[in-house]
């Protein structure tokens, strides 16, 4: 079993960190997204998307996407929960993972992949669109701000996949420019505390 | 028990078509999207994304997105599933759901919103972005009809949550005239598939 992986993108980050807070040892093959690696014909047979991670099972069986990698491994893998145990608690943890994927994760990479040109080779970027996607994602860490003023953690009163998200998503935004606001103290108290877990520290 | 609910709006279509197939009856409350009903602050209490599904329960907790109000109900009503059974159907379900999604339902929603600036009273449309992103959208559809030549429904032998993403985002892409190629027919024999059952004519 090994995941293609790319150690500076975000996206595979997540499984990263994932995998490290329920202690699954995995084997990593680096994918150069910045040499188009992900874009060959082999790659595409794993994953016609072209992106990374990919996890690859012993028998050659692709499981793509980030989140159902880590839906993947919950099951097989329920200690420590990460994605809820009840059906409530499961449905309020993917309710946060995916406002927290698309109001902030997405944003942070819609403004880099539009603003920086990065993959220019690859699609067209409109920079008026990225600036947008930066202003998208902060007003959405103003929304996290007041949900941690109430809550230890995004989806409630444990650590999960929509802290993960949240943590590899603010952590990404730097290279665009956008950091917690010195007034989000919920926010910034709480990327405190994520970041010191060592699931967290040990991958970056 | 209830939702709000747009009727004309693709995303809670999903909810009401997973619900469908399960044959949960639900109370459904309509919300105008077109004149804002869902940015007040009563409704921005219930979901502070300030959109629609909402599914509340009885004692006023509120569930928002689609997949996970999906999930509630999955994990409460398992008969049909819908996302899947073993650890690794549940996993490439949920990949092709992801899949579809982000390659499919929110490039038509982008491509909707940007071009036809429908939403301007509270976002700002780029247009080139939209036209961007309706050509992701056609591209995303080859990658679909390529995927059904070997392959009945979207995730696998059984009609999932990917096939309602999918049937939701090429019903809705007609706003914005982007239709299954006359070339696609394996996506069109889908189509007519899935368009035909009860849970999907029953809640146009």
């Amino acid at each position: 079993m090994k995941i293609y992986d790319t150690k500076t993108a975000p996206t595979p980050r997540r499984v990263r960190i994932f995998l490290a807070e329920k202690q699954i040892p995995m084997d990593y093959v680096q994918v150069d997204l910045a040499a188009g690696e992900n874009l060959s014909d082999e790659m595409r047979a794993k994953n016609p998307m072209a992106k990374v991670p990919i996890l690859e099972l012993d028998d050659g069986t692709c499981i793509s996407e980030s989140v159902a990698i880590c839906r993947y491994f919950e099951l097989l893998h329920p200690e420590p929960p990460l994605m809820g145990t009840s059906a409530l608690e499961q449905a309020q943890t993917e309710m946060w993972q995916r406002q927290t994927e698309f109001g902030l994760f997405m944003q942070v990479g819609f403004c880099f992949q539009h603003t920086s040109g990065y993959f220019k080779d690859r699609m067209k970027p409109v920079p008026e669109f990225g600036e947008e996607a930066g202003k998208n994602a902060m007003a959405f860490m103003k929304i996290l701000d007041r949900r941690l003023a109430d809550s230890e953690f995004i989806a409630g009163e444990s650590f999960s996949i929509a802290d993960i998200t949240a943590l590899c998503a603010i952590d990404f935004a730097r290279v665009v420019k956008i950091r917690i606001d010195e007034e989000q103290t919920h926010l910034k108290r709480w990327h405190k505390a994520v970041s010191a877990r060592s699931s967290v520290s040990g991958t970056l």
